[in-house]
């Protein structure tokens, strides 16, 4: 029987995939963001870095920033180029000083690039035409991928799913469950949504770190126009039973969750990682039940930061 | 066996994922467009709003009216900080009033804009080279926007489904079936569609809305080359059993289809939803069988609008 | 006994989707290039059409034909437009009679719609300069979906397979089996390919065609490096067990093949689809295996035309 | 019992794909970069080619050097057309020798073909103009596939997978294990990670090669956030139950493995391929654990060049 639970322990453990290596100290796998605790280096220095999933995963602002740097960066060099070639290699130029003969060259890039290319100002020799050549191929390349990305960042699938801040441990019928809510905050449908749910656990004993999966009252619903409210009913089969909460903080467990589902924009099948940590479990607590207001065209509407509201019991 | 019966009709609800709330007035869970009758608001104000589903999710009509005026005010904004700037820092600009030379530089930014950069009128100071610099920039990145939503909405792949207006209660065999046709309106083939269909019903005991999936005769084909009549089969073991066309208005019962399916322009899986609503179903009636009509190529043709005939028994 | 194998024809005729009506004349389902042989009508006249889907399915020299054409028939209505207000709105027109410059004008638009924009011609009024930036916000806009669709056909995920012009009826172990061969045309790879096989079929005593589906010695592979031989082996359990090569012929049969698979180029599901007609089966015959040819490097190669031989026995 | 064996081989040679036909020299199906060792000819000269597939697997270099000359390549046909047609065709062209002007004609090109257009130079008779506009709407789209490749290229999902440069044959448990180990390089997370492990082996006896599908401790994990190490035990069961080092040298093995995975850039379904000849499987040996830094912040990290590492016995 014991070793039975064991070795369930340890497939769970496979199953998730952290392995259950000894941790002295507090450790959280999945941030409440959803991403990965967890750093993976190619060399002692260097971490395996991918430049297009990183582009992907800046924010806006870094994004903008990033691009207007590049663009002011690429002219500048170009510029440069241009003018140790000589300004006297191009029509159109104005006369004036090296400094204003570099900034019209700049500019002149700009529009190279950009392939605005008004003409006012032309590259009269074979040299200067070359540069300018491979310049307006780069920019047309450089802000095909700019722009491609631009359009991936805006495009990129995605369950934006609100989880309530807290997780409760409630009464479930004549046991108590753990139960946490989750709800689409976009006005798109997340079909057949999936959730798995798994528990991180210290096991005081052999001093390594369980993992078990929780049985789940149901594993899937076809719609998600309300709010989900996901429940693992503590039962005598239940690794969560007779825990208390002072256990739950020592071992230092976490409640990992992944999500599965389908985005109707694009019918596109979209993922979603969260995690509790004790001190966001809630004992004693009721979920608020979720107000459906009713509209005069027929329409049902629910206000999503009802979602985090529980009653003590 | 009635506890079960119950414990079932809770199990759908949860895996409709609707809910099995109190409603006191009539509601509609689905549109005959299969778009959801809920909204979800973020805040008591606003609504959970996701710019790219809605980009895709308006009329072409409201798409070309909104990339047109978009088009406008950028332009006016940026004639604007050029005329505020100077129009004596362009070369090439004509002699005239404050109009006529802010409609020149509207103009020049449009030229700007869209790259076209003809350069009669051209910038010839620092700050208006590097307003136009910027504007081209956002241009070729604005254009990426736009023309990536076009393509977009032109591909998006869709399951273009054409429901028959009205459900039927027919014989069926024995005993009778609830009944509804689908066609693909396209010359794509649909691939390995699927059928659920759910009852959403009022149950005047317990005052509460109740699931129910009906089971069907089958549930999915291979190929959609005509028509497939779905069909439920009303026998002792269907929650329909025995009900009256009465009581299905009174009860308020909705009929909610759930398609899913491969289009083989893409191979990419589109989902499709419909429901019926009581007033749409049409009790002792019978579909009338597709004609289908053979021609001299070998070729065999079918007309759509067929599929909402049926016979009155 | 007999009841069971009808209402298992009757499932798979409603599992393939192509109902079970009488024909009275010889009908193909598929052809041999895969496209289904059934016209869907919106109305008595119009066929359901699919602007995109067309445009990925035309031929290659059509569609440039139509783009080619397009080009030319929009230059010539802005051209027009332009003339029509005149040509003294234009700088930089050369003098000549109205046709000379007309052909500028047509030039000045197809260098606006490129967004190339010379500038030798420029619009030099507030109504031409309008029209020209529609033109050129329309140019990107069109190319745009031009170059989207272009692209679109040059990465459309397809499944590039030959199958054998003939299948065979051999020897299988101690019965026959019905087999044909299939192979992956292009260098990339396909992964975990599956196959249904199913026989439409005339039943002379219903006067209805009946649909079976074939079991297939196996139906999915991990990898298609070489050849696949699908087999039916025709036991006793076969529809087509006792059948003659005659009676294949009379009552009209039609061997469907699906399959389905995975490119490795970006890891996309890809259908296919062919059958074959009586007269496109060969009766006592084997097919030649298949050569495989070592080289120094260790590489084996194989020959895919010959995938077609057989050898009568 | 041995009867059920061949078939079971049988079988998964079948499954796999790759026939069991006789080898008289030493053969590898998969390089250990995962492709494919095998050619398919579509005639006795040409192998089955698809440009797409192709431009997608060439590297970086060939690709952009690709790019660079098909540039310099189309720049100068159109400038011999634009030559042959004669450069007083053309306004703005400097004086000067034949070659000079047929260097202007080909910057002339590039400008036109990039939509830069300057305007400095420009067509003035109806041939030229026609040539140009033929030529800038080749630009656009010709720009449009490079630029779509180059996206393509950027953006293609992938497996970055990190195998153990070794298999080890390890104690596992009472009996031993074939392991091998396997990371994601990078910062992306992996989801859902299948693995399937098969054999191929000759088999003295039959003077063919047989396939065996290895049964792995644990062949799904949802999460590989550190290391994988795929295990398969050697237990009486297994095909590799009592081989020695030099049987699996002699009897030619070859160890092949696919993995199946979902990265969460896009979503997107992933495969690896990889293959372990004899001389990469070390006997005897154990993998040193991977060293798991914490790091001040809660994060942990990992090098992934210590996947390799493994201790003799």
């Amino acid at each position: 029987m014991i070793k039975e639970t064991l070795s369930n322990k340890k497939k769970v453990s496979a199953e998730l995939g952290f392995g259950n290596k000894n941790y002295n100290e507090s450790v959280r796998f999945l941030n409440q963001d959803g991403t990965v605790n967890i750093k993976r280096k190619v060399s002692d220095k260097h971490v395996g870095f991918d430049v297009y999933h990183w582009l992907l995963s800046i924010t806006w602002k870094q994004f903008i920033a990033l691009v207007f740097v590049s663009y002011v960066v690429v002219n500048t060099l170009f510029a440069l180029v241009y003018f140790s070639i000589g300004a006297d290699k191009f029509g159109g130029l104005e006369v004036g000083t090296g400094s204003e003969k570099f900034s019209q060259l700049f500019f002149f890039s700009a529009q190279t690039l950009t392939t605005v290319g008004y003409g006012h100002i032309f590259p009269n020799s074979v040299f200067t035409s070359s540069v300018s050549a491979i310049e307006s191929m780069l920019g047309l390349m450089g802000f095909a991928l700019v722009t491609g990305l631009l359009y991936g960042r805006f495009s990129k699938p995605r369950a934006d799913i609100q989880y309530s801040n807290e997780a409760v441990i409630a009464p479930y019928g004549d046991i108590t469950g753990f139960m946490f809510r989750l709800a689409n905050k976009k006005q798109n449908e997340l079909i057949e949504t999936e959730c798995k749910l798994a528990l991180a656990i210290n096991n005081p004993e052999t001093k390594r770190r369980d993992f078990h999966f929780l049985e789940l009252e149901r594993s899937q619903i076809n719609f998600l126009p309300f709010t989900w409210t996901v429940v693992h009913p503590i039962d005598d089969k239940s690794p969560m039973y007779g825990i208390t909460e002072k256990e739950l903080h020592e071992r230092d467990a976490e409640f990992v969750i992944l999500i599965k589902s389908i985005t109707d924009t694009y019918f596109q099948t979209v993922y979603s990682r969260m995690s509790y940590k004790p001190k966001e479990v809630v004992w004693n607590a009721k979920f608020v039940p979720m107000k459906q207001t009713p509209h005069k065209n027929g329409r049902i509407s629910i206000n999503i930061k009802d979602i985090h509201s529980y009653d003590k019991l």
